[in-house]
């Protein structure tokens, strides 16, 4: 603990409350601190009645593992989806990234992760027997992988292949390459590589 | 509203509540809400608690005007304080900056900002006659003055300057000129010029 001068106890709690968060430093948790003492009765209580919520009401969906608040989530429950394709993603926030397009209307799978030896996560502590089970008995025939590119998202992608693809569906993984509105100039090496190697014929 | 698919509501909700803090865009709200999310129930419930509290319990102390959980705060209420020195500063933070070094043992005064003509805070926005009347009972005989050395903040204590000296009050600023450990190379030019003026004899 830090020297704390005859300030107000409740606020120097608030800062260290904040200060907990990620990325969130002394002199933010200040900020916010000072900020929320500031702000209007009725707005602090939404951010504290919001805080609680999330921990009270949010589930996770037992098909998807994607962060709803009800059980089985709307995209698992929707009439209109095509449930024979299902994407598979790191996080709950990949999901948003792909329901943003508009484009894509298969199902999604959350595995919560990626393999991380040094952190202690292999596949046991990732949503992988679930999908399993999910492309035995649902009727899937392809799955997408669109873990990230990162080396540990290309290594849980081909775990992930090496499982899946004798369940006899068919497995294919996300295009990497140069993204759109990029320079060749500026691209990371690995990436133009990814972009030569992934070409394809006009 | 930008277009949100079919995730939690509840978690949405959250990331716009932390969105609304100052400095915190829609992607640090959703890297919180998504911690908060994860993070144990009692640690949530703290943070939820201490937004709470901030309003519910914070001062402002009827003296100095101090952030404080009790009226008069500790440092008016101080017996071994010099009572007959006032440090007359911007916010409630910079108290801390003084209080921080140990070696001031007078009161303070918190004007609660500076003069701003485009916010429309002018000396009936700011705690100025309070600090008149504080001067006239409470046999106070010098006034420092510490805004910040900003346009702002050395118009704010020119004015106050101006307002107090008739009371029969010493009043002084805070020194301004080349920061300890700085370098003279790299101090910008308004800074050299103050060290100039405000050079001191051996």
């Amino acid at each position: 603990m830090r020297f704390m001068a005859n300030t107000s106890a409740t606020l120097e709690h608030l800062i260290d409350q904040f200060a907990k968060l990620p990325g969130i430093g002394r002199k933010t948790a200040y900020r916010l601190a000072y900020h929320v003492m500031q702000t209007p009765a009725d707005q602090a209580r939404s951010l504290s009645q919001a805080i609680v919520a999330v921990k009270e009401k949010i589930l996770f969906c037992s098909q998807c593992f994607n962060v709803t608040d009800d059980d089985p989530c709307a995209i698992c429950n929707a009439a209109d989806r095509d449930t024979t394709i299902v994407c598979v993603v790191e996080e709950p926030h990949d999901v948003l990234a792909f329901e943003r397009t508009g484009s894509y209307r298969g199902l999604y799978h959350v595995i919560g992760g990626v393999f991380s030896p040094l952190d202690g996560i292999g596949p046991e502590e990732l949503k992988i027997s679930e999908l399993v089970s999910r492309i035995k008995n649902d009727g899937i025939t392809e799955v997408i992988i669109a873990t990230n590119p990162t080396s540990e998202g290309e290594t849980t992608a081909h775990y992930l292949a090496k499982v899946l693809k004798p369940l006899g569906v068919s497995v294919t993984r996300i295009a990497r390459g140069l993204p759109m509105g990029g320079d060749v100039e500026y691209a990371d090496s690995n990436t133009v590589i990814r972009a030569l190697e992934g070409r394809t014929e006009f």
